[in-house]
């Protein structure tokens, strides 16, 4: 295809009715005599109500066909948008649980949060797509596997009609869309599966084997997220009993969260952090990374959340300002409610709380009003903070970045919400959550455990101590910056000034 | 609402009209016979031409509530994706103040630029979007508090026509919008309202109580800034007057400016920058944050600026050259001059000279032809090097990131160009530069000293040298990393190299 | 212009036909005296068919008129949000580059980076975009210095129609597009010429000097690469032959590549790169800001590909989809080379598969098949690995960042991928590799070489042990923290910890 820039495009001049129309109205009176220009006339009106004209709109189309392809054409390029915003969220990702962490394994990290897409992407081309989205059962879709919906270059629908145009005296058949790309459908289900799939690395960060990583994400996306999306996202069993989760509390969060909880339990606690009876605190190493993911993430909700209405509509604004209303009210509660709890303003707190906000209003963006968004989004983010230290000092389950009571706990709260204040059954709701988890807790463990059986999924000690960077991968995040552990006297004179930071042996 | 993706909806199939209507145009010949098909037909014409088909449209709808709808859907999916990048500003302020100031007060001014935005929504949702575009006088708006304009779950526009339509069969009442639903002017507002006060978080930064400035941005954001933005954007006496700012050099960037440089004045110089008549830099601490928050600032301005067109039109291209040569001239000016003045290319000033010519253009994008943008930029550009200087070292108001000279000193700059190269008339603008500056400077003097005078707004002298992170949040930004203070050797050895770097007391 | 919030703004209320049409219709039956009210109803139709009503649409205008403006404004909109996500690709180099070099240098690379687009913007609108798409030869375009293509305010669209509309009775006339803006088309070629005078920065980086490198941008930008784009993008003589390359594997990454490559070849390696025939490893610093540079280009390349097709068209989702398995693809064959080659998962090599990927099928992405996209970007990922080591060890050439590898190696096999996978013809395609990459070349190597005779390209010994940061720009990046260098007793110990460093002398 030889690129033309717009402008040197010449805009097809069609017949220019209007004037030689005036003249004819102009020239006749409306008499009996009249049938015969007017017989003229109606085929003439016709002609022209049936021909689109000007920049870029093919000439032989109907009007019907035109304003179908004008719809293909805005869904196709809202949903690109939303996409690229749900994508952009592996970034935001990435640097939440990497400033979240210690800078000895910061490197690995990133390679889990980067390489995660890119895994996860070939797992749901090949075989998510089709479990989720496929013909089938009302359990398990079958078909569709290797998604190649619309691979008709050129025509990008797969469904259209052709229309045959003159263009400069030479005829011409073009495509007319008729409905939106699957093509665009596959890219937005791709970035929500990534997602799912993110939301373990920052539960058993800092311990797990990059290999076995690599081969849960695999699995998780490929099976697990995408049959029990099946149940709920493609007419299964669960959309069939009316369960309502608009955006994903339940069928990306949760099922994200259920797999994160399972992992950091199967793997157990890092060193260092229970020592005889204490917990210690082991301070994230970039707050600025981690603020900038929390950021990243609060935009990158406004391709997640309205981009789930699946189409351009009037409907999105409104969806968009409950998202944002939700994460602001969960930030302020949260803020608050940690420094009421610990004499201080957490960041970290007031990031979770965010976040906890958005993951609350995901299942119930398009179903509740704007004051409903805002108790929701403060609920949640009240509920975070309990939550990170019940599973943090009670559980004494280690999540270094609260995903799971970010994901979990407030994507099981999200769901409820539709029911309370929704349009969901309340009951409906329970049992969804219900199903989704044990088939995920289920799926998870018996991945973590055949894992653990056969490569093993938690690294050395030495490693966990040296840190992963230098052990999984040969290089350090911060090569000519002097770190505590490098000068131990040093380490602990600042150990005294940071927070509960344990002995820089961990 | 059950979640189908676009490619399971089945196309609505109309009538297909065409065929048959040329089997009757074959079958008779233009005579008086011809009235009876004639008659038909027109009918046929008609109806046909009533009646929208195929994929996502309203069988029942006019081809005007068709095109209608495309634009309020269109304008909708445009101002969501320009409040994206407003908000995405918020990351923006967050990297760009963080990397300009130090180590120690991370933590603080990444919590003030999270929570901001926060708590911006909050007070415009409750209290300022009322006071900005209620009705009322033409001095403050009075009526919409706790904004519920569009609180119609799945209509989204709150003004629409209902249109009745058969699907499979089954007749069904269908809304089509006939307004651009006022939640996404909502969405766009509350982005605008939260960027006035993060340009304050920068002036105020490494000496400010949290607690301080969060009561502070409230109120500026809730009552400040809407009223004197009711003045210009809502019809108010400005407006009528024909004071033009398209954008919001004055009525957002201004404004920030004034309550930043009132601020600034109030809470004094930070410990060590002014040293027996010496001034002293205090060098930020990660000019990597600090480009990055400029890029995104450049990005976040094609939201900024062209969404300020408030529609989808063709004039919105032309609004993001004019933005885009202004900041680009901007940044080649300042670093020049700078390179001029001081001898090397300053990197914080080739970022303030971009954001400059940002702020300049930001009243005049839609009304200077192109070389004026160049021009309003390229000033902007080495007015604020002169500026930053002048109020660094002669006035001795301390504003660690230049707040005051990029938004308010450009601020001013291009409300003045619009009078000097645009439609606007000069005096007009000088006026409403003179109103709304005074009107910011009493209220934020107000609201600074009744703070000063109750909870306080400047930290204790130990809690500023130890840094705010610990003293207001009990966190570091960088765990795990040595820095110059814990070692004083190593710190000074290393101030030798850095530029003027103060003793690592400060 | 007063700026009214869109819910303020009334819709235009036209007539409402229907109603009375229908009246019409019951009042009469199909006979002779029919014709009377048929020509009276004709006329009805036609002018209401040629009406269209409601919010934000020009009462005057024609449907053809209002098709044709829909689609521009579409257009419009597309390209400006596929413009910011190229535009964003600044930050992504940046960050990416500066996390792959020295913390030393890191002003120095950021300094660069930021400039670049601003140098480009002015050098593009000045002279580089009328030499790549004004009218001229088939070698080079000669008109359109200084763009000032649609200097119209408040029209954008230079190419219109003129309508009259009554507006509360008042008759107004009002513009209609019939084309897409020129502004958008600039905007979108500016930011995809500053894509190739950033490739360079990262293959010259440690070394060079500021001013010599501003220099060569503006140069490269203003002639080179607008002329061998010319040649592709705009008619010229290689785009006669068939040569194809849709968004710019040869026309932007290779161009360049070949710059980068000549640029990196003629300064010479780094100090302490090659020591007694050995190679060092000189590490990067940043890894956090090196992934966020990758996921930032990663979405950027959903603008920079899909925004080549220069419209918004039912194909975009296409282009999309084959972008991300690209891109996906090569970053997991990638992380797997360097994991068996080395033994060890090399982030920095998953980092460059990715970008690989995105390269490879930059000039294919709308000509093949989903899976032969997987293909080429696996080939690509794989490609990568062994490139880089080939110019770091067997050729001796320094490239920091692999800026060579990834976008010349990559951009040559994207393009002859075409050929292979696409619609291309092989011979045409190598044809056209081999002209632009020898024009890049005498012209880089003359503009490199005249930089050397005069002002010199290469800093001094002593600043470039010291660094860049301190000689070129008197500033250092991370002002406050200790750096290996400042205590060589704790670099030395942390030397033995990294992979390969070199003693912190370099």
């Amino acid at each position: 295809m030889n690129y033309q820039i717009s402008p040197k495009k010449k805009p097809n001049k069609g017949i220019n009715s209007p004037q030689w129309l005036k003249t004819i109205f102009k020239s006749f009176s409306p008499t009996w005599v009249a049938c015969i220009p007017v017989t003229a006339l109606i085929i003439v009106v016709w002609n022209t109500s049936a021909q689109a004209q000007g920049y870029g709109l093919p000439e032989g189309a109907t009007p019907e066909q035109i304003n179908t392809n004008f719809q293909v054409v805005l869904d196709s390029i809202f949903l690109l948008i939303a996409s690229v915003l749900v994508i952009f969220m592996n970034a935001g990702f990435g640097m939440l649980e990497t400033g979240f962490c210690r800078q000895k394994n910061a490197v690995n990290i990133l390679s889990k949060n980067l390489i995660v897409f890119a895994i996860a992407t070939m797992a749901y081309w090949a075989v998510g797509y089709a479990f989720m989205y496929g013909e089938g059962t009302p359990f398990i879709g079958t078909s569709g596997f290797f998604f190649n919906g619309s691979s008709i270059p050129y025509t990008g629908a797969e469904s259209f009609e052709e229309v045959t145009q003159i263009v400069d005296g030479v005829e011409e058949t073009i495509r007319v869309a008729t409905a939106v790309p699957e093509a665009i459908s596959f890219l937005f289900q791709v970035a929500f599966a990534a997602t799912a799939a993110t939301i373990v690395s920052g539960a058993v960060a800092e311990r797990i084997k990059y290999s076995a990583f690599l081969i849960f994400s695999a699995l998780l996306v490929a099976i697990s997220y995408a049959v029990t999306g099946h149940w709920v996202w493609d007419g299964g069993w669960l959309s069939e009993m009316g369960f309502s989760d608009f955006a994903g509390s339940t069928v990306v969060h949760s099922v994200g969260g259920w797999a994160a909880l399972v992992g950091a339990f199967i793997l157990g606690p890092r060193l260092g952090k229970y020592q005889d009876g204490r917990t210690n605190a082991l301070p994230g190493h970039n707050m600025g990374f981690a603020t900038l993911g929390c950021l990243i993430l609060w935009i990158g909700w406004f391709g997640f959340n309205p981009g789930s209405e699946l189409a351009a509509t009037a409907n999105v604004p409104y969806i968009a300002v409950t998202t944002n209303l939700a994460a602001a009210a969960g930030g302020v509660t949260s803020t608050f409610t940690s420094w009421i709890k610990d004499g201080k303003p957490d960041l970290s707190m007031t990031i979770n709380g965010i976040l906890a906000g958005l993951v609350g209003i995901t299942a119930g963006c398009a179903d509740v009003d704007y004051w409903e968004a805002v108790v929701i989004g403060a609920i949640a983010g009240i509920l975070v903070v309990f939550s990170v230290g019940f599973f943090d000092s009670v559980l004494k389950i280690d999540d270094p970045v609260g995903a799971t009571s970010v994901h979990l706990v407030c994507g099981i709260w999200g769901t409820l919400a539709v029911g309370i204040f929704g349009t969901g059954n309340i009951v409906t709701q329970i049992i969804g959550i219900l199903a989704i988890g044990a088939f995920t807790i289920v799926f998870s463990g018996v991945v973590w455990f055949a894992l653990k059986a056969t490569i093993g999924i938690r690294v050395s000690e030495h490693e966990e101590i040296q840190g992963l960077d230098i052990g999984e991968h040969g290089m350090e995040a911060y090569s000519g910056f002097v770190k505590e552990a490098d000068i131990i006297g040093v380490g602990s004179a600042t150990s005294s000034v940071s927070t509960g930071a344990p002995s820089s042996e961990f």
